[in-house]
């Protein structure tokens, strides 16, 4: 018998046997063994997304694990290959998909909201979502390849080059993880956030990083770069006051790159972007080059991926680490650890 | 003696003497021929922009005329020569203009807002702000080469290719000139526009239009582009109405090119812009390349800009014709005939 982990409700998660799907044609069964938490999975444990999601609900979509089985016509995975999952399934039809960019097809399956997710012992996906891992990188660490590949697209949309004066609003993972991606390219970076163990874990990192509630962060950038205004802002707070602020740092044909969701209409000085010639860019998700350059950046250490991991929980403590993070206390990534101790016997897990 | 239209004070002009300037070095005396009224002389006839304008104010900065005297050291201009004027000024240091964006100085001096305008008989400018316009150019028609260029610079940050479908929110005499450009480029458009006279204008240019009164915009575009959206919008309304109009409409991926002036913040769909990743570009003014290529448009008849004066008026009836415009009644664009009789009667004007 194998576990999942199951959103029934709102603020309900329970931990449930499962059936595990028996690999069809073009499928593999994979046994997850580290599945982060994210914001959208908080989003939908608050009750936000009740419209979107058919309860009971499996969550999960930043996963690491293995192959167990695969199905009819599948090729070049085997049992025990070390993947992560691209969990997105497009139409191919639709106008977004012809245009070339099937990431936001406009049909989109998004496993692990639209579909069941990862968080659960075994887990049927089809085998065209999967993603190698090196063997090299531990599972845990593996599980933050989809935030990573979340960061380099957005750093690749707002076309962040070496030398530029980057701004990241919002120091949760994804914009520690964009601020770190943006470094790896060349740029200068700053990171603006309330959460003093956020700002720590980015200063740990090398990043600079300015407490907006303390500190003025218009009049910072003006000093940095010498009143010209930074090149590039990422929205990823979320917040009303973080949309103010990458709009206010931007210099002349700056680019706020917007990130985070913001459910509702925000109030945005559109004079601004007449009188310096600014540009937004929506950023989301990833394709397939984003996810294979996220797994090559924590490989190699550009993504410290283990410092990143406040902790590990078992399935049974789902529920009290999404409550964790609900409550923005001093925590960074959580991984909910779905190995199955029977698999992990057979010697196939790291 | 040479007269000059002068904002005093809120919704107050008068024609009164000018002192004419003797040009310096680098500088030529012009006899501007005609003046278009624009959005902008508008505000400042409000009383909007008295912070900024020093009074009394000569306006103006969408003319043509001719060169009567060159400065010391000022070289490829005779007496007589047909020209327009692009009315900026910029510092070169600042970092800006150190990025290459001149027509964005954070220092701009715009010329018949900043300094002294073009609704007088004489006026001097620096020869360096002079656009050649060819002889086949009626002058009065030639007034249109400023907003022109605007329309030119729009198309032009959007990056609008053949074939895109383009909805231009906003059919004022910059929205029209947009559209007009656009389909210069290739682009299928649509204006959506409220004023009947304005779209009758539209038509007549074989732009089909859209009353946003009596019509879904967004289903309309939806129809039209078989629910792909359209390629890009160009907000040109000013209007809260006309931003939610150019975000709904846009497909995957599209481009609103923010043209108008909205002095507040507006509510945006930010989360349109993530979901479908849109991009937003501001637009400001232009550059020496795009006023050229006014030059060529209005010449090669592209742009008819006689179908869009509405009327010209002598300089006494400066005032009635900008409250004409701000009663936002069945007009166009405006033209001031400041042509100097004395001057005409010498021979050199067309």
């Amino acid at each position: 018998m194998t576990l999942a982990v199951r959103y029934t409700s709102a603020r309900t998660l329970d931990t449930a046997p499962a059936r595990t799907v028996e690999p069809g044609p073009g499928q593999v069964e994979l046994a997850p063994a580290y599945v982060g938490i994210c914001g959208t999975d908080l989003h939908i444990f608050h009750g936000d997304m009740d419209a979107r999601v058919s309860t009971p609900a499996v969550l999960g979509h930043e996963m690491s694990g293995r192959v167990v089985r695969v199905g009819p016509g599948v090729e070049g995975w085997q049992p025990g290959d070390a993947v992560t999952v691209m969990p997105l399934r497009w139409d191919d039809t639709c106008p977004a998909c012809r245009a070339g960019h099937q990431h936001i097809c406009q049909h989109l399956d998004f496993i692990g909201i639209d579909s069941p997710g990862a968080m659960q012992q075994r887990w049927t996906v089809p085998a065209a979502t999967l993603v190698r891992l090196p063997e090299s990188v531990p599972l845990d660490q593996a599980a933050l390849v989809e935030p990573t590949a979340v960061a380099v697209h957005d750093v690749r949309r707002a076309a962040v080059s070496e030398q530029e004066k980057v701004v990241v609003v919002g120091g949760g993972p994804v914009g520690i993880l964009i601020a770190l991606v943006a470094r790896a390219a060349g740029a200068e970076v700053r990171v603006v956030e309330l959460n003093a163990h956020r700002r720590l874990l980015a200063e740990e990192q090398g990043l600079t990083t300015w407490d907006p509630a303390v500190t003025d962060v218009t009049d910072l950038v003006a000093e940095w770069t010498a009143d010209a205004g930074a090149d590039v802002a990422f929205e990823v707070s979320g917040a009303a006051g973080g949309v103010a602020t990458a709009v206010d740092v931007l210099g002349v044909r700056g680019r706020l790159c917007l990130v985070a969701i913001h459910p509702r209409p925000r109030e945005v000085n559109l004079h601004r972007f007449f009188w310096r010639e600014l540009t937004l860019v929506g950023a989301r998700l990833y394709d397939r080059s984003d996810f294979e350059r996220a797994v090559a950046l924590v490989a190699d250490g550009t993504v410290p991926a283990q410092r990143l991991i406040t902790r590990i929980v078992p399935m049974g403590e789902a529920p009290a680490a999404f409550e964790a993070l609900e409550s923005g206390g001093d925590v960074m990534k959580i991984l909910v650890d779905c190995t199955d101790d029977t698999y992990k016997a057979q010697g196939a897990d790291a």
